[in-house]
Parts: C-alpha cells; structure tokens; sequence
C-alpha cells in the first residue's frame, strides 16, 4: 500500500497532465465515471457490506451506519451528481478580465488550477465520487483521505472512478485514495507542504482543531453551522412557519439546518405559539428566552450557552428581539458565518439584513437549507467555507481555481 | 500608547462602519488624505528627520536610510497613490454574478470587505500611505505595523491620514498605527484571532518564517521573487537585451527584480555575448552555466544553489537551454511563483510558456518589472501573493474583499 508521500508525489506529477486537459477528455471522463459506477453497482454494494458489517459488529450508532450505506439509489445519486458535474462550463482557461496600460500592455487574468486538492472526510462514501468529479472538472489532482469506517466502500469507489476516467485518457493518478485511515496518515497529509495546494477538511471540531493545529499546507475551513431564522414583524405568517420547520426539521442534522429563531417582538405573540407547535408537532424541543416562555409555556428556559449551541438535533433555542438591529446584532454575535435566513414582506429589512449580517449566505424567504453546492446549481459540493479568504459559501469546481496574470508587451521596460 | 489588543479591538469596532461607507465619502477621505499629506509635508519631514538621525546613529546601511528618507518627492508620491487609489472603482457591493435556479431562488454573489486588514512592514514610511488608502478604498480597517527604524515617520503619517480621513467623515479608527515596534508585538498581531481578518507581512524571510510558525489569523505571503527571464531562440534580438537589462538592473533590489537569464540554445552563440557585455556594463556580476563560460569567458561558473538565489544585487545567474521544454521545467523547479518573462516573436512558444509556467505574473515581450499593483493600474499595492489561494500576483483592492451571497426567495423550502 503506497503511503502518502508517494501518494502525494503522484498527484504532483499528474497535475500538470490535468491542467492542459481538454474540456471534452474531462467531460467524457466524468461521463465515464458516472457510468461505471452504475454498472459496478453490485461490486460496491458488496465492498460496501463489509464496511457495514464491521460498523454494526464494532456497535457504530445507526445514523452512522446508515449514512454509511450504499443503495442502488445513492449510486444513481453518485452518477447524477458526476453527470451534473459535467454539464458545468470549464472553469480553466477563463479570461476573468483584461485591460490595457497605458504604455500598450495587455494585461490579463486567466484562471487556472490549484494542482492537488486533498480532502479528509468522514463517514459517506459519495464525498468520494463528489469531490473526485469536482477536482478532475476543475483540473486538479485529487487525494482522498475518508474514515476508516468506510475503507472498503472508498476503495471501491476510487478503484471503478480512476478506471473510468482512465478510459477516457485522464491520468490514472489523477485521482488517489489514501489506503491509511489512521490519525498518522490525516497529520501526514495536512503536513504534504508542496505537494498539497488546498486541504479541505470535511468533518466535526476534532478534524478541524487538529487541522488548525498540525497544518502547514494551504487550508480552508469547512466549518460550524450554527444558522439563524429571523422572523420579521412583517413576516407572512404561513411562509414564516414553513420556513423554520424546514430549516429545523427536514435534517437536522446537517450544518445548514437552523439553530435558533429569532422572532420580532411585534408579531411574536401573533405567531410565535402557532410556529411552535408546528416545530413541536416535529417534535422539536423548544428552549426559549423568558418572552417566549409567557407565551409557550412548554418551552424549556434557554441558557446563554444555547445561543452558541449547533445541536444538529431536533432542539431549536428560540428569542424575541425588539427590532432588526438586535437581530443583526444577535446573529453577528452568535453565528458561524454558514447560514442564516431573514423572512419578510419589507424589502429594506430584507436589504439591510442581507447587507449587515456578516455570514456566508443570507436567505431572503428561504430556507437555510439551500446552503449547499448541489442547490446552488455546482452539481456537487467540496464543502462549505466559512472563512472569507479564497471562497466563503458553498464551494463548487470554481472555488478549486487560483488565476494566474498573462501579460502581452511588445518590448516594455519599466522607467 | 494602546496595545496590540485594544487596537484590534478599536479596528474590529469601525469595520462594520467602514463596510457600509457610501462611496463618495470614502473617496472624499481618499482625497482628504492626499492633500492633508501634502499639506503637512514639513511635519512630516521633520518626523522622519528624528528616524533618519537615529539610523545614521545606529549605523543603518546608506542604501536602508534612503528607502527611510521622505522628500517633497516621495510625499507628492503617496498623495498620488491615494489620489489614484479614489478614483478606482469602488470594489464594494459589486454584484460577481448571479443566476436563478429551477426552484425560482435568485442567487447572488455579492463582494463585502473582509473586516480587519493587518500588515506588518520595513523600513519604507510609503507604505503606510498605500495600505491606509488601499483597505479604506475596500471598506477594510487597518492595522499599521511598521519597523522601528520609520517609527517617528508612521506615527506623523498616520495622524496626518486619520485626520484627513476623519474629515470626510470616515470613523477615525478605521486607520491603526501599532504604537510597539518590538518583536513581540508583531507576535501578538499574528495571534490577534478574532479580530484580524487577513494579515499581510510586507518583509524578508524571517519575518514570513515568524507569520508561518506563529500566526493564527488568516495570512496571504508576499513572498520571494526569484524571477526569471527566458530569451527563446525567434526572440527579437534587441528587445531582449533591453528586457533583460531592465529586469535585472532598473532596481535590483525588489522582488520582481529578475535573477536567472535563461537562453535557447539556438540564439546563444550569436545573442549572449552583446547581452552579457550590456549586462556588465551596468555592473552586473554573470554565474553561468559551462556553455556560458564558453561563450563569455567573464562569466563566473554557476554552481547549483545559484539557481535558487534571490541576489536583490547586481549579480545574474545564466543558463542555456536546449528547448522551452526545458526553461519552463527549470522555471517550474526553481521560481518562486511571483512573475517570469519570455521574450519571443513565436506566438505558440509565447501561448505554452504562459500555460505552462507556474506563476502569478507571465510577461510576453516585457519587463518582469510590471509585477506591481501600481503598474497594474491599481493606484498602489498592498503586496504581491505567491501563493494560490485567495489571491496571486500584485494585489490592489479588489484582493482585500471577500463575496457574500445572498439568495431571494418567496418561500422557497427544501424536499
């Protein structure tokens, strides 16, 4: 089994393959990707019951394994995602813009790959197929670092998507499985210092602190959603409703489902008892500010620390503002920049709060949800950034790209 | 005198209010500081004055006490720079882009400024000017922290702008000038987590090895620049002697000074000598290859480590090569990704050196000298990245703002 120095040397030497690819190997190689994954379907269904019967034989809790588990279905998702993947425009090779100087230069920016994008994950086998198609759209080497959890279903994946692109004249070592799931081989590649051009780490605060802590390769954090609904004074009441149970309720346990409602003081006696019995009829425990207790008595009284909790669990903490102001200020205050959703019929709240609110993504009568690189139109997502350097939101193939300035003279020389 | 902390924290505080400046008073403080500079140049002179006495003093190098010293010139110099920096497009709201999906939801890329902008920088008291211009121009408060050396200097400069600044209404807190000019304060500015949202080190190797070993806040490296020059064999003789002795002599001292020639074979006999003799003129020291010490007896013998030296001095090290095959893969494996020129009439060996090379600036036909946020039209620059993610060659403005997205919609959930 190759370890990950050599594993990153050949990502190395395969991306300058990558970069000069053409548009048409890449899209067929995603086409083939897709493909091959349905028709290997009962090979990684097979390599994937291994994983599972490890998971259930070592006791992993069941939303674990069923995260974990392939179905014919998930595969079809694979297949689409790498499909929608390649109905995207190349991003490689766009003149982003370009000028003249004065003195006759032509001066342009054209975008071009990283080289090697590296990402540990956990659990679900499909960030495999995701973030390979990603990469290979956006010119980049790959190596993939998942859990040892998912090692067999991984390697099968890897095993029938280099096959695929392969046949289409993609570099094999385009994209490369780390066989190591130890904690050694994550520390080894967040140390691969010229050899990695971006780490993303897709997992809990534990990958992220040891990534802040032991990296010395380029990073971006694919962090905390601790996400907000504002509910406005001038809210429709219906959509208002629907829109939290959504963001609460439809997964909970995911980075884009809402943690806590905030609710204008003048419509919270109108509509705050009715929100949370729909929230509780999804059995949703509600912890409330001491408003929000006059008014549903069932609520559980919050406590300071329940402003900053991501419970990635059915427990919404809830709090009556006095204006727009002090929901801005709350969420500023309290979020982690993922998502957060205003619901309102006044557009200068709506402006204001989109403008004033320091968050990756701001939903207008929407639900935070849609927070994600597939809803966003990307086909499939790297992750979701939440720093401001580099990309910030839903990362797609473009986030993959740095730009490079091209230059056009004709004998200049500076005075 | 505040410490590091209290000015971050006084930073953080105007950020929000700088974010939401309304153009026209940002351009109107822009110009306050212009003429304010103006104004107190005798002020100013005398600060600096105060830093060049002690440098004479502690015995500094003539050529570090002329970078310190401020002149009428160099005044008239940073005012303009800000005058330039005004009348730049206003960075701030611009919508990137924006799509509507199948669902109906309007998604929108908007650019923000990232907050707090931190830069830690020698001797030259200019730059205090362009990064004070360059972060208000994007909304960004700044922390200042310059060396002890221009330490009188700053502090006059930086009064002078705040007033100007404040004048037209910006927050005067949105300029921070760091008072200790110890080490350890640029420590503590790198840890400053929290309140720095990008840190950019304007400096050597030690402090860039300082900002990677001890920074928590985000950073971009303004790094090394051992640029190069690649004379192919269907170069315009001419143009490339003027290239080479430009990019080599007109200022040795900067990064995208060049550092290695690298001519074709073909061209070598007839071209290298008139060059080299060019070159020698003007007091340059030639390390070449076994090829060059045939064709220019003059030449020193290069040894391996000259090919990774940044001299910053009169010194070129010379190379023939026998294709562009081989001076895009010596580029590849000794640049340092700032900028790298080719001087050729062959359009298709022009196209492969621009794809192929490795690097944030490729010049066709002109001077590794343009490498420079001013000379790319940018009014001045805050530094120029050799890294790939978030931002890459010489960076004016638009480099100190991160997107936002916001997304409309009409009730839009999630199945």
């Amino acid at each position: 089994m190759a370890g990950v120095n050599e594993i990153c040397t050949r990502a190395a030497e395969a991306a300058p393959v990558l970069a000069a690819l053409p548009t048409q190997v890449k899209d067929a190689a995603l086409s083939n990707m897709a493909t091959a994954l349905e028709e290997r379907a009962s090979f990684l269904i097979e390599a994937n019951a291994e994983d599972l019967d490890r998971a259930r034989s070592d006791g992993i809790s069941s939303t674990i394994v069923d995260r974990l588990r392939l179905t014919d279905g998930r595969i079809g998702g694979m297949s689409e995602g790498l499909r929608a993947v390649a109905a995207q425009p190349d991003p490689i090779g766009e003149v982003l813009e370009g000028w003249k100087r004065p003195n006759g230069l032509l001066i342009e920016r054209v975008r071009v790959p990283l080289g090697v994008v590296a990402v540990i994950y956990e659990a679900r086998p499909n960030v495999t197929a995701d973030v390979a198609g990603l990469c290979l759209k956006s010119g980049n080497a790959c190596v993939l670092r998942g859990s040892s959890i998912a090692a067999s279903s991984n390697n099968a994946i890897a095993h029938v998507l280099r096959a695929g692109s392969s046949r289409a004249g993609a570099p094999e070592d385009a994209i490369q499985l780390v066989g190591g799931t130890d904690r050694y081989s994550a520390v080894e590649l967040m140390q691969a210092k010229g050899y990695v051009d971006l780490l993303v780490p897709r997992g809990g605060a534990a990958l992220i602190r040891s990534v802040e802590e032991n990296a010395t390769v380029p990073f971006i954090i694919d962090g905390d959603g601790n996400c907000h609904v504002y509910v406005d004074r001038s809210a429709d009441e219906n959509m208002a409703i629907d829109i939290v149970v959504n963001a609460k309720t439809q997964r909970p346990s995911v980075c884009n489902a809402a943690e806590t409602l905030l609710v204008h003081a003048e419509i919270a006696e109108k509509w705050l008892p009715a929100a949370l019995d729909a929230l509780a009829e999804k059995g949703v425990e509600v912890r409330g500010d001491k408003v929000v207790q006059q008014l549903w008595p069932d609520a559980i009284p919050a406590r300071d620390g329940d402003w900053g909790t991501e419970y990635l669990d059915l427990v919404l903490a809830v709090r009556v503002v006095e204006s727009l102001d002090d929901a801005i200020d709350h969420v500023n205050r309290w979020g982690t920049s993922n998502a957060e959703a205003i619901v309102t019929q006044d557009i200068s709240a709506a402006r204001r709060f989109a403008a004033e609110v320091d968050s990756g993504s701001i939903f207008v009568n929407a639900s935070t949800r849609f927070s994600d690189g597939g809803e966003f139109g990307y086909g499939a997502e790297i992750g979701i950034s939440t720093q401001k350097l580099h990309a910030r939101g839903p990362m797609g193939p473009r986030e993959l790209t740095t730009t490079k300035y091209v230059v056009w003279g004709e004998g200049q020389i500076r005075h």
